[in-house]
């Protein structure tokens, strides 16, 4: 294999699959990116047992590859990544020297690289899946800055670190959980379809990196996996067994008490009380009453803290409720959105906040219980 | 004690001195900020047993600090720390409600913090000792950035993990060495003085941050303390027990091969085979003709790099030498100037860096064998 080619989409590519590559996986080889030249195009793939990635160069003025030899190599990702990085080039020459040993070399600097012979890698299956879908990149990145942040986090119950899709008819629930709170998005498809998955949460942060806001992204969903192409991308990410839990019966329909708050002035409120945390966690106490709305916090250990806000609107009587501070704020970032309605059921009930201008998205929040 | 301030001059004052609150004290109260109110001013202190800082702040037009009663308390740093930086209002209200129940008020917001008497926090001596100096902020920035890097930094051998303050007569020597390599600066003092300290790297480094360039230092050393006034802060640190050993006999003084480079382009050339590092370490091989200069490096496990550089000049013969690339980076870096000189004496000996316009600073790097 040898060729030429500029820095800037070399290194871009490199990048974009080296996410994927892992040093930790019992396979040594994964913790490397497989190169492949063929017919005017340069392959890269990087793979761990829970995402694989798939980018495509060819041959364009703009990143004026040359080819002069095809073939394939293997190269540890951080190694060629810091290498590449660091060439003050434009253009660099990329040439197998002997067997597996690459030299990347620009106009004074030199480097040689122990590789890996290319059939040393597994065969990765990148076959698309007959069921998919095209959404709007936007669409997608909204979707998953919505839902995923509300993913657990630990082990305990696996299914719950992954947002579930679910499509029935042309309807995509998005839904997750850490079974303290709740975020749901809706979207309509273009076409009906049928499935039902979980996509690990981290997984989809890393498609959130490679989408364009303005540009179409495929998603193709089979029972195994499900393929997100971005351009010239294309993400594979495995599923989380099992069922996810029907969550749909928690979001209650009916609310006695309906706050209208300004988003940003409430975050502020409860993220200046957020030096009471301890261990990143504090519970922030709302006191409603017809004419006023007071955000409090209290903390045996540190001391306590109380602020007056000034609500937009409040329909209800007296209220009183706890909820963890860090939950309230990301509920609140989510909608992105000046305005947010938190409707309350009662005072140990579950409450959710809505967006008035958008009923695509909701988000819920379980109350904590305290003793004062 | 009950005043009001300017938010911002008393952030800066608590975060100022915060900085010598420790966390992992085996006396919890000095995780804590001492806060005095007497005539006018407030008076900050916070320490652990290896740096104290004291910061006053007396009342003017600019910080608005209004007295309505005397008194003090102790502030667990981070707490009010956090506190005072999310308050939004521009004038704060600070009060002891209840014994040390601190309350910090804004317009709509009011925080209490359980603090601890000012009584039981232990008495620092802060009495200035007879022997000091001035020196201009600047000079003394160049002093701590020029040496301090060159430490040690495991406790091997406590007395290299400070820089050797040495005065006799009007020179001051400042000398750090992890005896790996070894940076030496000497400045002239404008009166004769006779002390030899060593004064730990960390605590220099957070002298560092409080120096404005243009203004002098007074720096005030006794046996078992050194004090750096720097406006209105005062930090205190604590000595390093033992004799700082006597280097200047490493430094040689006749050199067969003299090297002159801009410092930049060695620097980018070493750093770019930085890829090589393994736990942070490479060793690179500098090979020197009178025609030719290459810099490589050689990794059993990742691969080797080779790059020529282009000299300004080069006086000498055929020489191969190999070095730690991160200390020879730094030793270049620390000249902070484009053209530097590096003297050497032989294959397997110490060599020095000079910066050829002063003659103040010397770093000297000693060669790691190579088995090629």
């Amino acid at each position: 294999m040898k060729f030429t080619i500029k820095k800037q989409p070399f290194y871009k590519s490199l990048y974009s699959v080296g996410r994927a590559a892992s040093n930790h996986s019992p396979l040594p080889i994964l913790s490397g990116i497989h190169i492949t030249l063929e017919n005017d195009t340069l392959t890269f793939i990087a793979s761990d047992s829970n995402i694989s990635i798939k980018e495509v160069l060819h041959a364009t003025e703009d990143n004026k590859l040359t080819v002069f030899e095809e073939g394939s190599v293997v190269l540890e990702s951080r190694y060629i990544l810091e290498a590449v990085r660091k060439l003050d080039d434009e253009v660099i020459s990329f040439e197998i020297i002997d067997g597996a040993l690459t030299r990347i070399s620009g106009n004074s600097a030199e480097y040689n690289i122990n590789g890996s012979k290319a059939d040393a890698y597994p065969a990765i299956d990148f076959r698309k899946p007959e069921v998919s879908f095209d959404i709007l990149g936007k669409e997608l990145a909204e979707i998953i800055s919505q839902t995923a942040f509300a993913c657990a986090t630990s082990e305990e119950r696996p299914i719950l670190t992954g947002v579930n899709f679910k499509a029935e008819g042309t309807t995509l629930n998005c839904v997750a959980s850490d079974s303290y709170r709740l975020a749901k998005k809706t979207i309509e498809l273009k076409e009906p379809m049928n499935f039902n998955i979980a996509v690990p949460a981290s997984n989809l942060m890393e498609v959130m990196k490679s989408i364009a806001e303005d540009q179409d992204v495929t998603v193709a969903v089979s029972d195994k996996l499900v393929q997100f192409y971005v351009q010239e991308t294309l993400i594979q990410s495995r599923l989380i067994d099992g069922i996810f839990p029907d969550v749909n019966r928690l979001i209650p329909n009916e609310y006695g008490f309906e706050l209208t708050v300004n988003a940003h002035d409430m975050v502020n409120a409860i993220d200046r009380s957020s030096f009471l945390k301890s261990e990143g966690y504090w519970t922030v106490k709302l006191d409603l009453t017809p004419s006023t709305a007071i955000v409090s916090s209290h903390s045996q250990e540190i001391g306590s803290s109380e602020e007056t806000l000034s609500p937009i609107d409040y329909k209800g009587g007296n209220l009183k409720i706890s909820f963890s501070g860090r939950y309230m704020i990301e509920a609140l970032k989510s909608f992105r959105t000046d305005i947010v309605k938190i409707l309350f059921v009662g005072e140990m009930q579950a409450f959710i906040l809505k967006n008035p201008q958008d009923d695509s998205i909701v988000q819920l929040v379980l109350p904590v219980r305290t003793f004062d």
